[in-house]
């Protein structure tokens, strides 16, 4: 479905291959260059990720082999970005990418500008988990029950479990192949969906207890303060999904989740279900984003910018 | 796959068709029922589906055509049973079923002891509304984009979204060809996942905050009270997920949850990760289940049982 060719070429000539991927790496990141690296060592490579910040804990399960490394062990003859629609988010590895003869790229994210030789980019892909295994049943590569657990993880992660808009019939087609190398998608799920730290559950717990319902129930606001992160032991990555809890509440079809950050600027994300345009409200505070997710940043007192965003939301989900 | 001929030729024969579901109908019920009687009605057949008790509400969308009735409009001339493995489950029902000359049953429960005259029983299906998906196929019935998003609903919700242990690759499949009648899956899973009772989010929060962490963190416990319950304006459903919570803990194998009840009651939901069997833990009580899901009641006070629970839990988290 996607013309391989030259990237398929590229790595039937090289033994030293390098592959990289975004920093702050999720699911797809994860997954996508696992299965990829996993691959090529079966095809007798020498291939390694390079790393520059740490996997997070509840994905390191998928480098059993040691495939993960911090520093270059040579000079690649292929570097092969993986999930990484531009090459600042490959940070300092930037200059060892480059200095591959062969560079190339297989990405879903819209396109931030060419930054390989050899490019596949498809924003229509589900992940770049699905992409790699495209790329991996086209040249006829072996995928072992460990690739196709990195595959399944990079697909089940990117896609919400086959609930965001990015799902498609071909995701779902790839879990269902996926099946066919012996998975154990429930294992997989408990690696996933059953590791979240407590302090995480417990400012998630906070920000449902003081949610303030507004417009009849159908607008929703929380927060979270430095104080709070701190009376939990929570780091900010923790509060991610506060925002998501709130969109949950039966009734809410608008919700605003207000982050104090250490330097005292307030962040706040918005979602909506369904028609509530939160693009609109961002963009009152100078923020943006899409229809449905939003984000714009306040400054002044937490207490005046509840006051502030109120009134937007609230217009929001007038029908 | 499945022998479908026998029902097929009813469903031909007959007119009058009347579908039944078991009681508390929950998304495969609902997905499963809404999908053949809407397919049937495409087919030009009178057909309706039963009910005793009502929808809940996140479903309720399904029936947008009328086709849940609470009394029969006529007699059937065929009476079909989805996702019901025993007709104790039709409870007051029962004798419409049967008054029909022909009764049929379509279901993935293992058999609970054979009640109608043809039946198609899979426990390998992933939900019932795989089924309904297979017959419909087999009989090239019309299946419009509202069948198809019920045969979804049914699907997604059997399966937990594709991640509890009944889903196959056929689920997969399913899925995927249902994206191909122009589903909203987005919506559907909006639906499904954002419309949670702001009690049952309080009760969780509840759930999280005072959760007790015991054996190096590898074991949980927590609990709600009829007290907590009338707090929040929560019904006793309301406190069906603080299991799930609790468990996805990150470090914690085995939780437990202890529900007060009206009469003093405490019913323990037990649950394990990939180790602890917890089924052991629930037999010491009298109770039992499975390995990493089983329950148990216990009487007397609360201190008293969480006392009891603590030894046992931890013994199952030992290695």
């Amino acid at each position: 479905m996607h013309s391989w060719n030259d990237i398929i070429k590229a790595i039937e000539q090289a033994q030293k291959i390098l592959i990289f991927t975004h920093m702050n790496m999720d699911g797809d990141a994860a997954g996508s260059s696992c299965a990829l690296c996993r691959s090529l060592r079966l095809l007798g490579k020498d291939c390694f990720i390079l790393l520059e910040d740490v996997c997070p804990r509840y994905l390191q399960f998928l480098d059993e082999e040691g495939m993960f490394l911090r520093e270059a062990p040579w000079m690649p003859e292929l570097s092969i970005a993986v999930d990484c629609g531009n090459d600042s988010r490959i940070e300092k590895r930037k200059d060892v990418f480059h200095a591959a003869p062969v560079t190339a790229c297989i990405d879903h994210h819209m396109k931030g500008g060419a930054f390989a030789q050899l490019e596949v980019i498809d924003p229509a892909a589900p992940a770049a988990g699905s992409l790699v295994f495209d790329l991996l049943q086209a040249m006829n590569a072996p995928i072992d029950t460990a690739a196709a657990e990195a595959l399944y993880v990079a697909i089940a992660t990117d896609t919400g479990s086959f609930k965001h808009g990015n799902t498609t019939a071909e995701a779902h087609m790839d879990a269902a192949k996926l099946y066919g190398y012996g998975i154990d998608a429930v294992k997989l799920n408990n690696f996933i969906y059953g590791n979240y730290p407590l302090p995480q559950l417990k400012l998630e717990a906070m920000a449902v207890e003081r949610v303030q319902l507004f417009a009849d129930g159908r607008a929703a606001i929380s927060w979270c303060t430095q104080e709070d992160l701190k009376r939990f032991g929570a780091l900010e990555e923790h509060t991610e999904m506060c925002i998501d809890r709130i969109r949950s509440i039966e009734g809410v079809e608008a919700a605003a989740f207000v982050k104090e950050k250490a330097d005292g600027r307030l962040k706040v994300s918005l979602r909506s279900k369904s028609y509530a345009d939160v693009n609109a409200v961002a963009r009152k505070f100078d923020g943006g984003g899409h229809l449905r997710a939003s984000g714009c940043t306040l400054y002044g007192s937490l207490e005046d910018a509840l006051a502030a965003l109120r009134p937007a939301l609230e217009e929001s989900v007038a029908r």
